[in-house]
């Protein structure tokens, strides 16, 4: 492996405090509607680690995920440069991947940096977020067709 | 090509068509703010054509993209299944993906139908629900998660 | 009352023809998350008349309501100029209020017409966009404080 | 007064520290699209002091205002009760109102506490979340009209 691969690359212990970091945010989960707690924590690229969780609203349509709440926690405090974001559910045996609009956001701060997926149980998988959203619509985009 | 492939395969004339809808309806565009008109045209399952233009507001966030637009006129017509979707912009001689708030809103419907990409020129490119959203969180797992 | 007073006032007739309209839209609500349906009849400058219902989607933060459905088709049919909306829906004896991504929704295109809140019973109570929005945040300020 | 109303009323002091605060996090709007920053500063019942700015989306239907940045932040740190939110935002000599999709968020927490409009100079308007959103579609709706 290359240098750089393993700079790119989390250890198992940093990954697993990530995990009981979003574990912890999602005690804090506002979910009355939909009674599905969600968690996450971001690395940004300094080491910081900021934690989200979902946010939700009468009108459904103004849900915040936990995975929104961490990037504009983490913006709040300056970061924009981000290592990993660790998304903790819990729904059957299942990794659930994160939601268009969530996808759209992590992709707003670049597509190569990685997703980790993981249960209350701390098993994971790792994608990125260029791989969940592919031929995505990108920030760079804009400058060149709208210079307004 | 088997029986199935040639029925899900749309004819060059249909694509045609549907290129032709979607810049119809991108005439009708709301978007004074990003000045960035978008069209699109649904192919319903029974050949109904249903377009859709992006309609933007002064607070960005309520901005609506021309998919969805397409897919809300859609479904107030009662339609709810889905053989593709046409999608127009102009971005230099790019194809523009569908933002992650639109793929999210394609896969309620089912991954398994697909997506043109085109430009002004008639040129475009092919994809699927599925392809643009790996990983998705789809509706059946919200039933087995999550009875309530 | 004046000419112009006259001429804003809707008949019983045509109130009626709209929750008519609202609830045969309601039909097709797409709401398996929330079971709640709501329909929407918008009553644009012209006369045309053009509806709405809620479209959710598994991801809460997607939905979009029926007022802001029923204004995206207009603005698709080339419609920016509205008299009133009606919404009905139903919760008990209650009038439910438009959320506030749809009164903000309304807004852009004016805060000087009228609302209709309705009932399947068909009872209903009138208010305006203005009234809905106070101290609103709306297009023209936009223009003064930002040109670009 | 009332003990009641001396206990809501904020002092100058407060006001203002809550107004810097939130000119503090303005500093780090991510507005590259909108260009217009907005910061935010929320008092929560026990004293604590959350702030927000808006995080922008090149789909701009992804947009996060500073109200719903700070409401996010106050509730991954375990805070649902609010006395104040004071909002900064630089328009002429305007003061802007929050945007409906805010006025939602905020009423999710309760109609009857502060929100106050300031500028960079340290005026401000004072007026209340229910005052915002008249007829409001609330929380407690939902259990009264739909069990499920
Ligand atoms: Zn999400
Ligand atoms: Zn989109
Ligand atoms: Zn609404
Ligand atoms: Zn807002």
């Amino acid at each position: 492996a290359t240098t750089a691969e393993i700079d790119k690359q989390l250890s198992d212990d940093l990954i697993e405090s990530l995990i009981d970091a979003s574990l912890g945010a999602r005690q804090n989960s506002y979910s009355p509607y939909s009674k599905f707690p969600v968690g996450a924590a971001l690395l940004a690229h300094d080491g910081t680690v900021i934690t989200g969780c979902n946010v939700e609203n009468v009108s459904y349509g103004l849900t915040v995920c936990a995975e929104r709440t961490a990037v504009c926690r983490a913006v709040v405090k300056g970061h924009r440069k981000f290592k990993a974001i660790v998304i903790t559910a819990e729904m059957g045996d299942r990794f659930v991947g994160p939601c268009g609009v969530c996808r759209q956001t992590l992709a707003e701060f670049g597509l190569d940096w990685e997703v980790y997926l993981s249960m209350p149980n701390k098993q994971y998988m790792k994608t990125t977020v260029g791989r969940l959203l592919p031929d995505s619509f990108s920030p760079e985009w804009v400058t060149l067709g709208n210079p307004a």
